[in-house]
C-alpha cells in the first residue's frame, strides 16, 4: 500500500494521513436510504479528512429481489431504486474544495445467494428504452440470482467470475439541484466504472458547505457498459477513508489508482462522454504534471486508455486515463 | 376562441370553462424566483382549476444583461439562470393527473430595450459546450439589447422581426427530483417550443400533490432549435388558465392549438428526443383517437410534423404533432 | 413563376433562362437503374444548361411489390432497392461548379394503386435497425398498397391526404466513392426531404466532370422524418430543368423556393446533420447576402426554420431555412 | 504460436495450415494505390487460402509529411489520403464466406523519422469538424515526426512509448458500393482498434467474387479511440497468411487472438457502434459457443470487454470482447 503515499490524496489532502477515526455507517443509522442524490436530506454523519467509514450499502434493489420470481416490474417502484447512503458531511469541504474517497474494502454482506441480475423491461442498452423511445416489445424479463464470496461470482453452472467488487454510485451533492440516484453527471452519481474498487481513490468536487457524500450500488463485478442494465448487484460492507483538498477546482470526478489517473465524463451521446474526459484528462496533464496542452492532446492519442461505465443510465459515462510512468516530471 | 369550447381541457378538464378567479403573481408575490424545479420550495399561490393566473415573469438572465457591456461571463453567475415563478399549487392534483396551462396572453413588460440575445462562451449549437467538450476557443460574446413591443422585435436597422411569444420553460414538479430550470425533461421545464405561445395548451403530468406548477422564460420570438443558444429573452406579463384533468396518465407533456395536437420528447441525441415525441403521438392516437397502432405509425410518416424545439438546453426538445383534421371520428 | 425569374438558378446559371431543348428519359432508355451513386457508371444522357428531362422514375421498391402480400422480407433484395435514373451528363460542369435542378412538375405514373409504404423489419425510427443494433423483435411486417393521383393520396376510408409530390434521392456523383442510393451525405442522396418538391430548385456541388446528376425516390407526399421508413412510394413522371451555376464552391446541396432558401446537412447523430444544415446557411448569409456571420447566427436563433428530412436513413437530413423576405438587401 | 493451431482460422479455414506459398507486395507492384475500397479497381495480386503475402503500406499521408513544415493543410489533397493496397483476390472466395487475415509481424519501413502524428484542422474528437460543423475556430495545425523502430516509438525527450504496431484499415469489398478508405463500415474499412496487431486473425465478410482484400494506414502505436485523430502513422512492412473460411455468414468484423474474441461494429453515435458490437457478440456466443442469448447478454453485463477503436473516422470503431477461458465448451 505504499502507492498510497505518494497519491493525490496523501500529498495534497488536509489529513497528510493522520487519523484516522473509524465511524460504522449502519443500516440502523443510516434509517432513511435516499433516491435523489442533493442538499435537500439531513446528514448521517459528519467526518474529519482522514476518517475512516465503514458502510453497510443496500443493494440497487433494496433486497426486494429474493428469488428470479420476484420480477422487477413486480416489486420495484421507480424512482425508488438505486438508494443511497449519506449524505456524509465533511469538516471543512467547500465549495472550490475536493473530496477524496479512497475505498479500503469491498465485502459482500447478507445471505446467498446475494447477488442480484436482472434483466428489466424497456431498460439494457439492447433493448429500447424510455429514452431511446421504440414501438418494439420487450425483452424478456429475467432475474438471476447469484452466490457471491470473496472468491468468486458463481454465475452459472459453467462460469465462475472473479470477485472484483466496485462502487457504482459515488457522489457529492450538486449546488442546487437534487439527481436522481439513477443518473450520472459532473457530481459524480450513478458512473458504474469497474475501475472504482478497492484500492482505488475518486476525487469528487465539493459545490455545497460540507460536501454532503453520498454513497451505494456496490457490483459484485461488471464487464465494460453493463449492457444488460445492471451488474451482480449485491449488499456490501464497503470501507472507505475521506480526505479534503482544499482549493482544486475541477469540473468532473476524477480516480488515481497505483498505476494511473483517470478522468471521468457523463454524458449523451456517448461520444460527449469521451470527449469529456480526454479534455479533463488533458487539462489535468497540462495543469499538475507539466505537460503542454498539444502535446497531450497529441500524446493520449497514442497512449490513452478508455474504459467504458456505461451505456445504459440516463447519461454514459466513460473514463479515460494515462499510465503513471508517463507523469514523472522530467 | 370558440375552438377552445372543444378542447380536452374543456371536454375532459374538471374546470368546464366554470370560473375564473383571477390572481396576481407579481414581482412582489413571488419574492424569491427559483433556479430549480422540485418538491422542495414554498408555493407563493394556491388556485382552484378555472382560474386565471396574471404572472410577472423575469427574463432568463434576470435583468442583469441590461447594456450590450454586460457580458454573461461577468454578470450571471450559474446556476442562477432562468428564474423561475411558483411553484403554484393547483387543487385538487395529484399524481397520474394532467395540469393543463392555457397560455391566454403574453406582453411585454419592463423599459425598452426589453429584449437580450445573447452568445455566451461554451454555449450554443456551433460552439463547443460543457458537454460536447473541446479544445476549441469559444466563440465572441456578444449580447444584443433589443426593443420589443406588440408590433415587432426591432432586431437591427434591417430587420424587423415579428412579435411572436412563447414561454420557455413550464413544468410541475417531479416527483422527488429538483431539476435545473435549464433543462427540459419529462416534468417539462426549458423546451423552448415557438408552439406553446398565446392561444396553446400545454398539458403536464403530475407527479406530486397539488402539481406544482412554474412558469418563466419568455420569448418575443425565437427560430426553431434556438441555435446561438438565447432567444429574444424578456420580461412579460403572461396570462395563464389552469386546468386540472384528472386520471389522465401520460409520460410527457403534450400541446395542443387551435390547428394541431403535440407529443413533446426532450432528450439526447436529438433522434432520441424525436423519437420520444412521435412513439407518444401514437400511443395518443391510439387511446384517445381510435387508431390502429401500426395504421398511425405509417400515417404519420405520411402527415407527421415536426418541430425543434431547442438543440442548445442540457436535452434538446422536438415536438411531433398531427393537424386535427385527421383526428375527427369517422 | 415569375419568382423564378429572380431565382439563383435564372441569375448565375449559364443559361440565363435560355432553351430549353426537352430530353426524355423513358425506362427503355434507362435501361439498368443505378442502386449505388458514383463515377463508374455510363451516362444515359448528356444535356445542356437550360435543358429539360422528363424522367419516369420507378419507385424504391422497383414495382417489385404489388399486393399487401409482397412482403419486403420476400420480394426486395439489399442493396438493389431506390433505383435510380441517370447518370445524365451536364456540358460544362466540372468539379467548383453547381448544378441546378429545377423541378417543374411531378405526375403520378403506373397503375393504381401506385403507392406503396411499408414496415420493413429491422427499419424505420421506431424499431431496432442494423445501427441501432438491438435484441428486441422486429415490429411487424405491414405492406400497404394506395391509390394516388394529382388530387389524392387515398390513404384509408378514414383518411385522405393531400398529394404533396417531392424526389427522396438527387445527386452528383462523388468524386471516387460510389455510394449506395440509400444514403444520404454531402453529394446529396437519399434526402427525403419534403421541400425538394415542384417548385422547388436544388443545388449540387459538381465533384467530376460532367456532374453525373442522378435522381430517383419519388414521393406522393411524406411526413417530417419519415418516421416508419417509407413514404407513399411510387412512380413518377418528373419533369426538370437542369442548369449550370459555374464557380460556386459548395460543400453541401442547398434548396431555393419562391419563399425561402435552405441548406441541406446529413449526418448522425441528429444534432451533426442540424449544424451542418445551419453552419452552412450562417456561411451563405454572409457570403451572399451581406450579413455579418455572428448577426446572422444569432438572428437565424429567432427566425430559422427546420425541417426534419428523414431521421431513418443511414445518415438523417435536415434543411435549415430562412424566408426572403430577410435576404433583401438594404 | 501453439494457439494459432485452435483458432478458428485453422479449425474451419480450408487451408488447414497448409503451405504456404510467399507473395510479395511491394510498391512497385501495387503501382496506384487506392483511396476507396469497392469492386471497381484492378486486382494487383491472387493468392490461395493458407498464403503469404508480405506488403509493403504506405502511411496514411502516403509519405507526403516529411518535416514538422509540410502541414496537412498544405500538401494533403483530400479524398487522396490513407492509401490501401490491393485488391486482393483469394480464390475460392464468395459472398456467404469469410476471409481471415493473420498479422503474422509488422515492420517499420523507410527511414527515420518515419513516424508522423498530426493535429489536421477541423478534424480530431475535441475539434469541430466537417460532421460535427461549428463556427469555432480550428486548433492549432501541428506535425509531429517521430522516430519509430522495433524497440519504441521516440516520442519526445520526456517519453518513449512502446512499439504497437496495428493495422488502421483492412476490408473486403463492399457488394456494389466503393467508399473513402477513411471510413470504416460493414465491410471493415478504417477501424483503427489495437487490438489489430501482430498475433490477431481479423475475419472479414465476403461480399464479391474473390473478395478483394484491401490493407493499410500501419500504425507504430495507438491509444483508445484515437483522440487528436492520428495516431504514430509510418510505412510498414506487414506480412499476413491469408485463409478461406466457407459459409460463415457474419454481418461485421470479427477479430481473434490468443485471449479473446472479439465482434466489431462502426456507426455513429459511438452507443450505436458498441450496440453492434455487443449484439454480434452475443449471437456468436449463442450460434458458436452453446450460449443461451439471454445468458450471454447478462453474462457480458457482468465480463465483456470494450475496445474504443476511434471516435474521430467518419464512423466511430468499437469492439467488444470475451476472454476465451469463457468459451470452451461445458
Amino acid at each position: 500500500m505504499s502507492w498510497l503515499n505518494a497519491s493525490i490524496m496523501r500529498t495534497r489532502g488536509v489529513a497528510q494521513g493522520r487519523g484516522p477515526v473509524t465511524h460504522s455507517l449502519t443500516e440502523a443509522l443510516q434509517g432513511k436510504f435516499h433516491y435523489t442524490i442533493g442538499p435537500y436530506t439531513a446528514p448521517v454523519l459528519t467526518v474529519k479528512p482522514g476518517d475512516r467509514v465503514v458502510v453497510d450499502t443496500r443493494d440497487a434493489f433494496e433486497g426486494k429481489i429474493r428469488t428470479p420470481q420476484d420480477l422487477p416490474s413486480k416489486v420495484l417502484t421507480l424512482p425508488f431504486v438505486n438508494p443511497q447512503n449519506g449524505p456524509i458531511m465533511v469538516e471543512g469541504a467547500a465549495p472550490g474544495d475536493v473530496v477524496a474517497v479512497y475505498i479500503e474494502s469491498m465485502l459482500p454482506r447478507g445471505e446467498n445467494p446475494r447477488g442480484t441480475c436482472c434483466m428489466i423491461p424497456q431498460f439494457g442498452a439492447l433493448s429500447g428504452t424510455s429514452f431511446t423511445a421504440l414501438l418494439a416489445d420487450s425483452l424478456p424479463e429475467i432475474v438471476r440470482k447469484i452466490d457471491v464470496d470473496e472468491d468468486g461470482v458463481y454465475w452459472s453452472p459453467r462460469v465462475t467470475l472473479p470477485y472484483r467488487p466496485h462502487i457504482g454510485t459515488l457522489s457529492c451533492s450538486p449546488q442546487i439541484d437534487s439527481l436522481s440516484s439513477l443518473t450520472p453527471d459532473a457530481h459524480g452519481g450513478n458512473m458504474d466504472l469497474p475501475d472504482m474498487g478497492p484500492g482505488s481513490i475518486t476525487y469528487l468536487p465539493v459545490r455545497t458547505d460540507g460536501a454532503r457524500v453520498f454513497i451505494g450500488d456496490a457490483h459484485a463485478c461488471q464487464g465494460d457498459g453493463e449492457v444488460c442494465g445492471t451488474a451482480v448487484e449485491y449488499s456490501s460492507t464497503t470501507t472507505i477513508q475521506v480526505d479534503l483538498i482544499k482549493g482544486w477546482a475541477i469540473d468532473w470526478p476524477r480516480l488515481e489508482t497505483e498505476q494511473m489517473i483517470m478522468a471521468i465524463g457523463s454524458a449523451r451521446p456517448l461520444e460527449d462522454a469521451t470527449r469529456i474526459a480526454y479534455k479533463e484528462l488533458i487539462l489535468w496533464m497540462e495543469q499538475d504534471y507539466g505537460y503542454d496542452r498539444w502535446d497531450a492532446y497529441m500524446m493520449l492519442s497514442q497512449c490513452g486508455k478508455v474504459r467504458l461505465g456505461n451505456f445504459v443510465d440516463p447519461k454514459y459515462t466513460v473514463g479515460a486515463g494515462i499510465t503513471k510512468n508517463y507523469l514523472s516530471m522530467p
